[in-house]
């Protein structure tokens, strides 16, 4: 096992990754930004590095000065948490040409699956169903029509270097495809530095279903159930649980299939999410895989009983997995609310501050990661991420009143600073969400009524 | 289900009762004393009543103050937590006299197992194996001697009415025997007002195992697992953990088989455990039944993922159990550490005083029940419990490392305040507890040396 490991994160993740190193015995560099500080991890590491000013370029996206602090306090390998460079092929690279081991999938999977248009390729050649739609990059507006014709509409064009809802149009019929082609390839060039998009037929109202793949560099893989992360707001996830309500374990447990299957074909390794939309046919498809620990990972740890990254760092360490798909035996429901310091009263606008009281639920079945404390101040710099709430319990309705009464228990106050976690609440009381008739194109409008 | 549930607690117990009844949609009435007037409870409580002064005998364990809340504010049940009057047979029938439902057992089987002398009588005819012993309190120095020839040195002198450590004294040798006999009865009129005392054959260095017990009014009795509860300092306990270290299944199998036999043949109902000491050689002894919620029970929730005070809750609203034996599938290793208010540098001495920071630890498989925040007042009144610090773990290695962990992150300042955190993370590091080798004489030295 490592004796040293940096982590390349901040926020609760970064808190995450080095517990799970500290009860590995492993020493933990604790990289931050001028603006982290005295932040939750540099309390648990043994070690901090400023990287740099507040701006993610110049410090959480800065792979030279993260590199330079691992190889300056003799650590072997950086764990990249989620975001920042945590899918970032040439940081994982630049990590190996330096040393140092990424904790992360083989540099060759992150390349095949990162890109979306290759991933696409790679996983129908192994099988996995995905929505009707056109493998290459169309160039130009006439091969878009073409394009559109045979994958029909609704469609969604989606810029294949894109992700977590960025850069993708909706378009339900022909006199819509020439603007949003446009606005689309504009959007990818600017944000992405790569305007090439893809077609790919739209869905109406599915469910987001994703599954947890664990891996070993031994030729093991396996899932861990799926989480459904339907509930979503602009295309970012508020609620997630395991397992999906209201689909069959058969249905589900073919999904999984399907992703040990892609994994496989991909030679994947570690931890990583393979995310399906499965719509009320009970067809599904293969959307797009995460090569990384994803912030909703907690949810099936509740119900696995497993540490998803006490596994990551085995497995990068080369160690095999201990377990056996029939040793993976889910129990019960979990649930997690991402409590963002946002006003939900003022489209969700991020709200800095410093806390002046911040008391997190606690009690039986109930889990927080947080990087928060009572003074520490929310920086404007990053995402509004606060706390992660998970409840657990033996069926979904005692999970959600569970969580209703955690997210009641909940207090954060300071000045100017607001939280998503009575919005929350709210969607949790919603009738459409606790029939699970949601899917990920419901808006919860705020008055209970679904 | 009840409408409303009064709480006849305080700490961390009244907190935890008032979550499971609000998750079961039941109003709560919280009772405080004077002293514990803004605390935790009241907050999450529907209405508080103020039942009178610090002094227990005032508040916690002045029955009538307690029946009046409760009639007045349209109560129909009461939890009485642990300790205080939970008890007590003659409140539980007075609660019955005034219309109350008591969230106990029968008061029949409560004044049975209460009583250590009918208790081991009837656990006897049930087939339970009980400690050589003299089933009658001896009643003068005569009779003493007689009874201690047939149990055999060393044995224990114990109180009747006795419990928790208190008045009882071990016995080595005949030469010792007049002045134990003495000194217990003294001590037992004095604490108890009930100078009865028996014999016990003494066991050097045995384990104490005790077995939860769910049972409904329906004839439904089944076991959780059992909690290993061996170290202690004075007769208290310290950490508790679910399995036993080092006992085969097989053998805490059937402790938990006699444990059963006992309840049914007590006609018990609801949550209770019944205590055992294992010997180096395996054979196991009844010592006696808890009619109450124990302080360690979160450790046999974590492992069978059962939440035992909704259970309480609804067996004493006369549900039957919604779960059978069979459906009982413990998982992993659970440890619970008590966090005293508490400076173990001054024998153990109480530290009351205002905090001025309190931060849990939390994360993956962190459990932390309290009454603590930032800025909580630790009342001099009341036993120093602060919180209980629960892990959970796939195996009982990992748990302990993250409990040592966990302590580790526990923050708690102010003025005067100690506590016995970093004393139980020596006993967690220690070679004689991490290899199972300790028993209930087992006293931790400080030194890490066992």
């Amino acid at each position: 096992m490592f004796r040293t490991v940096l982590v390349a994160n901040r926020g609760e993740i970064a808190v995450r990754v080095a517990r799970a190193c500290r009860e590995l015995g492993i020493r933990v560099v604790a990289v931050c930004s001028e603006a982290d500080r005295g932040s939750a991890v540099t309390r648990l590491a043994d070690r901090t590095v400023v990287i740099g000013p507040a701006a993610p370029r110049a410090s959480y996206l800065n792979a030279a000065a993260i590199i330079e602090a691992a190889l300056m306090t003799g650590a072997e390998a950086v764990h990249p948490g989620y975001g920042f460079l945590s899918e970032d092929a040439d940081f994982a690279e630049a990590c190996a040409a330096s040393g140092l081991t990424f904790i992360g999938p083989p540099v060759a999977a992150m390349r095949q699956l990162g890109d979306k248009m290759s991933a696409r390729t790679a996983m129908a050649a192994a099988g996995l169903p995905l929505l009707p739609g056109v493998l290459d990059p169309v160039r130009d507006e006439e091969e878009a029509a073409r394009a559109a014709g045979a994958v029909g509409y609704p469609l969604i064009i989606k810029a294949t270097a894109g992700g977590g809802g960025r850069g993708m149009r909706v378009v339900r019929g022909p006199d819509e495809l020439t603007k949003a082609y446009r606005e689309t390839t504009a959007t990818a060039r600017q944000l992405f530095g790569d305007g090439r998009v893809y077609l790919e037929r739209y869905l109406a109202a599915p469910r987001h279903v994703e599954i947890q793949v664990l891996a070993d560099l031994h030729g093991n893989c396996l899932h861990l159930g799926e989480r459904d992360c339907s509930v979503q707001r602009r295309h970012q996830k508020l609620i997630e649980e395991s397992p999906a309500p209201g689909l069959p374990a058969e249905l589900t447990g073919r999904i999984a299939e399907a992703a040990v299957r892609g994994a496989r074909a991909a030679g994947y390794a570690g931890v990583g999410t393979f995310e399906f939309l499965v719509d009320a046919a009970g067809e599904f498809y293969f959307m797009e895989a995460n090569c990384r620990l994803q912030v909703e990972h907690g949810v099936t740890e509740l119900v696995a009983g497993v540490d998803l990254v006490r596994e990551q760092l085995r497995v990068a360490a080369g160690m095999p997995l201990d377990l056996r798909q029939q040793d993976v035996r889910p129990r019960g429901v979990a649930i997690q609310c991402r409590i963002n310091a946002e006003d939900p009263a003022r489209d969700f606008m991020p709200t800095p501050g410093v806390l002046t009281e911040f008391v997190a639920p606690s009690g039986p079945f109930v889990r927080v990661d947080t990087h928060a404390f009572p003074g520490y101040r929310v920086p404007a710099s990053y995402d509004s991420l606060l706390a992660k709430v998970l409840v657990w319990a033996p069926d979904r309705e005692q999970a959600i009143t569970r969580m209703r009464l955690a997210l009641d228990e909940l207090r954060v106050s300071g000045a100017g600073v607001h939280t998503t976690a009575a919005h929350l609440g709210g969607v949790l009381a919603d009738p459409c969400f606790r029939a699970a008739a949601h899917s990920t194109q419901w808006v919860y409008d705020g008055a209970g009524a679904g």
